[in-house]
């Protein structure tokens, strides 16, 4: 597509009114920051194992994971959902983990200090933005966490779906590897009964079929 | 959040009418597994590294990195962009390569046979998922492909532009692994200078130092 003078024939836009090439530059720079920073998500590690095998996923993967989700699942959702809201909240959802790493859904000491790290970590991480972006994005992380709006509950009902993903398509993964029972699963899957119906029979037979292969322990409390 | 009953309190939604659980099993089928496969995205291994150098990234989490690049930098977009169009492109403007791999940017001879591989590999991946939505994956990865619409041209700017962030905050990554020129560099940004013309300044500053530093070869032709 590119011309032989390193263009591709696309013509400069002019500035829009108003523009101030020094707020830009500020802004820019805070931006270019984040931006580098996110990329520690890749360094953190979920429990949740690659369908191959190969590894455990990491958490930037994962989200993206969860916005391929959103576009696939989308009939499934609820009537009305702002889709672009919905992965909006996926793909910010776990940069808090950047400094308070990831806990992992099956560990109740972890989820003791989980909300307090997570707040700090949400003050730095988004504080490197310029104001009104670092509101923005706090607000929508702070969304994802609530689950009350019809956004933030298809978010976290797929954040708990593809992890089921995962581990099914791994022969038991993170459920395997540490025991997790049958009542556990239930407990960390039951959003999905009311935000995504239609998938709720699905769930049941893969959670029954990992507890007949052993990789679920089979005990309802 | 969850309540003893295992439930977190939400209800249950009747299905709408006309809804056939027969039909949307079928298609819940197709869905789960057009997702599973896709998590193969996160072996595909590029040429650019991880901020840290601790590896090479892959195009799973380099995807999440666009769609969390376009929040971030959409007040340098076009006026009018369909921002949420936008994403969808980048989420899924690399499947393709699951089949096909990962071309680098600057491998003429890779280039060749790009498109074939890629078309090949669109037929095979989008055509596990139900009939109307393997249309329209296709035409979003056609869409990215084509860089006509704004949409195209924001996304596919943000793929060059987070590509020049990982090589500059690994301190020269993959220009420097393959002594990749300044002309070479500069034709694969050209899209930028239209598409973000608030970033173009930036950008050269940043071609600049790395042609000082040695991590780019700097030579115009």
């Amino acid at each position: 597509m590119e011309r032989h003078d390193g263009t591709d024939g696309w013509t400069s836009k002019l500035q829009p009114p108003g523009y101030d090439a020094a707020v830009s530059d500020a802004r820019l720079s805070q931006q270019v920051a984040f931006l580098v920073e996110a990329d520690r998500l890749k360094t953190i590690i979920r429990q949740t194992p690659l369908v191959d095998n190969s590894r455990r996923e990491n958490s930037a993967e994962h989200s993206w994971h969860l916005a391929l989700a959103a576009l696939v699942l989308r009939e499934h959702a609820p009537p009305g959902l702002d889709l672009g809201r919905a992965i909006e909240l996926v793909v910010v959802h776990d940069l808090v983990e950047i400094d308070a790493g990831d806990t992992f859904a099956y560990d109740p000491a972890g989820h003791l200090d989980k909300d307090a790290r997570e707040q700090a970590a949400a003050d730095r991480l988004f504080g490197m933005l310029p104001r009104d972006q670092a509101a923005s994005f706090r607000a929508a992380w702070e969304e994802f966490e609530a689950r009350e709006t019809p956004e933030a509950r298809f978010a976290n009902a797929l954040d708990r779906l593809q992890a089921l993903l995962q581990n099914m398509g791994a022969g038991g993964g993170s459920w395997r590897a540490h025991n997790v029972t049958r009542a556990q699963v239930m407990t960390r899957m039951a959003p999905i009964e009311s935000t995504l119906p239609e998938v709720w029979p699905f769930l049941l037979e893969v959670v029954d079929r990992f507890c007949a292969l052993g990789a679920i322990v089979d005990r309802a409390d």
